[in-house]
């Protein structure tokens, strides 16, 4: 099935609003096992709408139209509907009666503007906003279904997923049956991660296809195949990829890292704490941005100058000038430190050179200690992650995370991150 | 003059890319005078960017095409040009120079692969690319100047600010000259910060274009000219703007708020300290992101759990509970315990509801205490951001350095944020 895309609206056109509603509609799309084939943005012209929804409909058997059914005069997509498919504009009466429970119960008079929105094709089918003022509808047009849809992409999602979607699907042939399996993934970079499988794997199956998408600071990887009679065939390469990846794989769902940690740390009834150095508060920022991290997190300090790693987490002024504060000793000190100060039982304590500045020859930018676990059982591992500021900081912060992790599921090898090629081996 | 943008790529249909190098493109040509008119995105097939290229360059004076300029088989830019143009494709001798000059460099060594990226139409106009392997190239197709650009967004950047918008800068008409101003805002939203011009000036001239774009936590606002008769009327209400705006203006180059205020503490060489319950770490991470923050940042203290307020900052555990922790007395104490514990001059804390849960009728999810400034002179004051959880932290950490911001600035008056539609007055 051909599937189309017209997207409307001056402010795509000027750069100044990154377009992810194409994104999002695409996408699952895909995971249907429907592929987009065209998409066309174009700014609030009718005469544009007009040939381009002409256009885009002779080529496809669905045209997904997105903006332009807000209450403005810049909003013109029924409009110009109405003059492709040739029907007058009429009051849809079923529209109206929503603009108006939606006006009632967001206590929000209707303006007249407002009632633009309930006028549409006549006798157009429409498809339900849960959550806006703007319906959406659908009409077939010559070959092709032709729907529109809101621009707000909280709208358009619940339309797309409650609505479309599985209009869409009856549309496909009985055995496009899609199946997907995701991943998210720490440790491994996109091209890394893709070299690993296909040099383990030369005889991947041409039918599942591989998807990998960077969500900073997880690697999302996603296995698809489209026919039912593949399903099995996915069922055994799924194995073979969770053999390969092992504890790299943080989550088959949708929760970041940080929630993955605190998810298990409420499970064992556990508190965490941190010190952090060059992280600046970014790991303990993570974790509480978790709702119900409270639960689980009662304090973090940030230790970025000597003399506060000194007077608050009582890391030794000896151990200081000896080694440094990125060294083992320090990072050691800092976690007793913060364990001892907070009462919690586990921690992570991090001292590493973030850039662009304060690099040497020993310890060049990108260097970094971490210390995590308890006072029963400390660990403690030097890395290395050049690169720019941010993205160090990132990268770290997350790696303390992912080792909280690691350490919570009792996982005892040493973590192959990034196929140690920025790793670097203890001192 | 009309540019039309065909963009290539299959990651660009399945919605697993989000496409941000049409948005540059737009932006950059739209500061130069030039918009975009219509937008075309299409997979790597032969017949379909031939198509497109054909059409697309039948109604603009110049069509961009990004992407398909790489070593792969899925690279298909400069053969499908070479159809469009009926040129043979032959090894270009300055695009070969290019590429082992390039391969020299990096130490890399050219693969048949590689060969390709100089197989172009034969005799067309090189584009320099001083990043990557990819040369750009254009040529005159009827009326429609065809440029074709790399897909990798720095690489794109630099050939678009070096090469590109100088060429088409020439081909504009004399009397088009744009100029702009941005600034960079808190304290408004979008909505209210458009009807806050409008309704000040509702004379406000047609000719400066006014353009808002979200970067949250700050509002960029920008306004335009495109005519160079209209620079003198820009300069006229560039200052009306100030005025109106006055010191809710951040800056008007591109820093963050966290950069504007490390670099005002290192104008006063002065140290900054947080005591965060409720924002977890988010200002202290904010602040440590700024290179160069070792400068003016010693501590922060992340006290989550009221046992940590009293043993770390020495909060009296009466005021925690006779008024709460979400209070203006505790508020207050922590900043004094943090100013004490870090020797710094200046500092913040905060105390807050960011929810689903621990609201109450009193105290609502979206409630928060600030305290801010000395030990000399301390202020406070209760705010109200109702929403969810990340949008509540993001916002409170950007108030918390906002009011640092103004303290620093020497501002008394109270800043009048979001136009008091989301503050709740002093107790």
């Amino acid at each position: 099935m051909r599937i189309n895309l017209l997207l409307t609206g001056h402010e795509l056109m000027t750069g100044d609003t990154l377009d992810s509603n194409s994104a999002m509609i695409a996408q699952l799309c895909f995971d249907q096992g429907i592929q987009v084939a065209v998409k066309s943005t174009i700014p609030d012209d009718m005469s544009l709408i007009i040939s381009e929804m002409e256009r885009l409909s002779q080529s496809a058997e669905v045209l997904i139209v997105n903006g332009g059914l807000g209450p403005t005069s810049d909003d013109m997509t029924a409009e110009a509907l109405a003059k492709v498919v040739k029907r007058p504009l009429a009051v849809h009466p079923a529209a109206m009666a929503h603009l108006q429970a939606w006006s009632v119960k967001r206590n929000y008079p209707l303006s007249e503007a407002n009632n633009k929105q309930a006028f549409l094709p006549e006798d157009i089918d429409l498809i339900a906003n849960e959550s806006g003022s703007a319906v959406g509808f659908k009409i077939k047009h010559n070959n092709c279904l032709i729907i529109c849809t809101p621009g707000v992409p909280h709208e358009l999602k619940t339309m797309l997923v409650k609505e479309i979607l599985p209009e869409l699907s009856t549309m496909l042939p009985d055995n496009i049956q899609p199946k997907r399996v995701r991943y998210r993934i720490f440790g491994y970079g996109e091209s890394n991660l893709q070299q690993a499988i296909y040099e383990q794997f030369p005889d991947w199956p041409e039918k599942i296809e591989l998807g990998f998408r960077a969500s900073m600071p997880l690697l999302e990887l996603k296995l698809k195949v489209d026919r039912k009679e593949d399903h099995d065939l996915l069922d055994v390469w799924k194995i073979k990829i969770e053999q390969l990846l092992g504890a790299h794989i943080v989550t088959q769902d949708d929760r970041s890292l940080a929630e993955v940690v605190v998810n298990l740390l409420a499970d064992r009834k556990l508190k965490v704490t941190c010190a952090e150095s060059c992280t600046g508060g970014k790991i303990a920022s993570m974790l509480t941005e978790v709702s119900g991290s409270s639960a689980v997190f009662e304090a973090g300090f940030v230790t970025y100058a000597n003399h506060i790693k000194t007077s608050v987490v009582g890391v030794s002024e000896e151990s200081l000038s000896t080694h440094g504060a990125v060294s083992e000793s320090v990072v050691q000190q800092m976690l007793e430190g913060a364990l001892n100060a907070s009462g919690a039982n586990i921690g992570v304590a991090v001292s590493g050179i973030a850039g662009p500045s304060g690099g040497t020859d020993e310890k060049p930018v990108g260097t970094v200690w971490l210390a995590w676990g308890s006072k029963e059982k400390m660990l403690s591992h030097q890395f290395y992650f050049p690169g720019n500021r941010l993205f160090f900081l990132k990268i770290v912060s997350a790696l303390a995370l992912d080792l909280l992790r690691r350490e919570l599921l009792y996982l005892d090898e040493e973590a192959d991150y990034f196929q140690k090629r920025r790793f670097r081996s203890k001192s």
